[in-house]
């Protein structure tokens, strides 16, 4: 019935109203990088980032998420010394802006309306930068302002937490929460380019050192038995904070989950899965049910027992298996039970995850470690049977 | 340097941080309908957009243009009747919403933020649909919110002026205005279909009847120079209302967008030019200089005017091509003089469109009718020049 448009001849004449179907192609580029300090004038990375182009005018935004800058005194004073002395193309367009941070930033439209504000103030144009420096959180809501001031400017992200650099900040999402709901708003956007800069991870509290590893333990999970084992050998020198383990358990989760992206065939989830979201059905109620002091690697800890769990309640993961995960999220220090599960409400999330994604309920578990499959039915009392499991395992102590 | 994807290997061991350039392909489709009464149950247009497909919920919204509304009394009991007889796997998941339309309903985040909340509170997911019945306002603003509540929900659109069903209800933009820029805030976004039904030009004023008729001016200079013929030959029955002229005339306008679109190569415009914008440029500053009470089709008449006479004043236009344009939109009704473009506040609308679009400065002139060409610089002297000469012949009677 449909035909394709470059089968329309026109000049103007009266033609049949025939419906036109007409297909096109978007090509996009996802820029990864991985340093440290980013921010020394000698270090290339950022610069060969912002390289000088015919069709930019070399103006830049800066945007900081609050937390870092206190935790990085002179911050604002070394980005402006590095615009000066190693990018003499661009022009800092407005002084540094700092934001508040932390997954309340996304719930109202403040940290948007902010950076939206300065992108118009500054005479940001498509064709020049938004950097932005900070946790997920920030990256969300400042990306999206990003991705919506003149329908989209350039946006490099500089991920500075463990979860932001392992998994959120390589996504090609951004959002705020509304209604309620997490990321409600928001859209699709490629990034610029991501820099992974390790060293933004040394001064993070115990708890956010930790978030991103619940995301690497997902992504290993559904792709990557082999870098299952390895987490599994490291987590020791993880819970130490040894650097060199952490480098190394970041880069290959944000390039799993970059290579997800590109290769999925559906990287803007317009079919009905969602594979990088396992165990997220219950994370993201969590962390709305306790007013996000549940932090979201933390949810997602717990989401990933529960859904191990119960991949094994029914019958498909052996349970061997799913008390190796559940045992390998401990060692790395999360813990995985919260007074919250016991509450039904918890199963609102499904519906939500539903929701948000469209169409059925798609939920993806395991057979194996490294080995997902999807089920479009959720059986409440085996997995009210896997939470209350998970209560007794997660209390027992680690030998 | 940079290396593609998927020339990665990796096992989790560290390897050197060379950095990832990840390309990837999104495949679109846009359908573009044409139709007479799509609320007829007989009329399969609509009912054949909304298929029943397996990842569907079935859920619907419906948000109509309040003029639309006020112009055909009966509209919402119209479109309740026709869910029940002609969508039977179909629920309305809202009453149907009315909202504030014209441009000043893009002036604020109030449009926006009534059509994300019903989509919140109908609990209308990804492949669920939002059906926007109204002019390009409405369209841009309910759009947004469409393109941004859950990412993404599927948006139909039911144009309902000449300019919405000729240019703007076409197009893969939506947004609304922010700190005095038109359409500062918003995200390309291809609807799932836009449905033009010309019975709904009907009850227009003379002078929306009448706006649609400078983007098909601007398409035919840009992209055929026969459809400028037709038009031009068809001018003393538009002036008329003649509703099979306009039917032909929208047809032909629709289509062209749509095939500058899918073929362009740069649908998001990405890169540094924007043609079918031509004459835009003082058009969009001469709608905010007056408050809005220029409308943007009447603004795109006189911009035209401007651009083709400044196009004569450079040597490239032939001078009585350049009138046979002024002269054509002089038939269709159109006024080509304001007093606003006295005020030299109007030439900051050219930084307003370079910095919209990025980059340099970027504007479309023509040679010829149907052969336009893009020039980086507008030497502000002759262009004042240009706009002196319209308030001449733009004052000549018709002969």
């Amino acid at each position: 019935m449909a035909r394709r448009f470059d089968a329309i001849r026109g000049n103007g004449k009266r033609q049949p109203a025939v419906p036109i179907d007409a297909a096109f192609t978007m090509d996009y580029v996802h820029r990864l990088r991985f340093t440290s300090d980013v921010l020394d004038p000698a270090n290339p990375v950022l610069r060969e980032v912002l390289a000088k182009t015919e069709d930019s005018p070399g103006r830049l935004v800066v945007v900081v998420d609050q937390g870092v800058a206190e935790a990085w005194p002179g911050l604002c004073e070394r980005i402006d010394d590095y615009v000066i002395d190693a990018l003499d193309w661009m022009t800092l367009a407005a002084p540094v802006q700092i934001v508040p941070g932390g997954e309340t930033c996304k719930n109202d439209w403040s940290v948007y309306e902010s950076v939206a504000r300065t992108i118009h103030d500054a005479a940001i144009c498509r064709h020049s930068y938004v950097l932005v420096i900070g946790g997920g959180a920030v990256l969300d809501a400042a990306g999206f302002a990003a991705a919506t001031a003149h329908r989209g400017v350039r946006l490099v992200r500089l991920p500075t937490t463990t979860l932001a650099q392992a998994d959120a900040g390589i996504g090609v999402k951004n959002g705020i929460n509304a209604f309620g709901k997490k990321n409600f708003l928001g859209c699709f956007a490629v990034p610029w380019a991501v820099i992974n800069d390790e060293k933004f991870l040394t001064t993070l509290t115990d708890r956010d050192w930790r978030c991103g590893l619940s995301e690497a333990v997902k992504v290993a999970l559904l792709k990557d038995a082999s870098f299952f084992d390895i987490i599994e050998s490291a987590a020791p020198r993880l819970k130490e904070r040894d650097q060199t383990a952490m480098r190394s358990i970041v880069r290959r989760s944000a390039e799993l989950h970059l290579q997800h992206i590109v290769s999925c065939g559906d990287p803007f989830e317009m079919r009905g899965a969602r594979p990088l979201d396992f165990g997220h059905w219950s994370a993201h109620k969590l962390e709305q049910m306790t007013d996000f002091s549940v932090k979201h690697g933390e949810a997602v800890a717990i989401g990933l027992a529960i859904d191990v769990l119960y991949s094994a309640t029914m019958g498909r993961l052996p349970g061997s298996e799913a008390e190796r995960v559940v045992r390998l999220l401990e060692a790395l220090g999360f813990s995985l039970y919260h007074a919250a599960l016991n509450d039904p409400a918890l199963f609102e999330g499904l519906e939500d995850f539903r929701e948000h994604l469209g169409g059925q309920l798609t939920i993806t578990l395991l057979d194996a470690i490294g080995r997902p499959f999807d089920v479009h039915e959720i059986d409440l009392a085996r997995m009210s049977d896997a939470i209350a499991h998970l209560a007794t395992v997660a209390a027992r102590p680690l030998s």
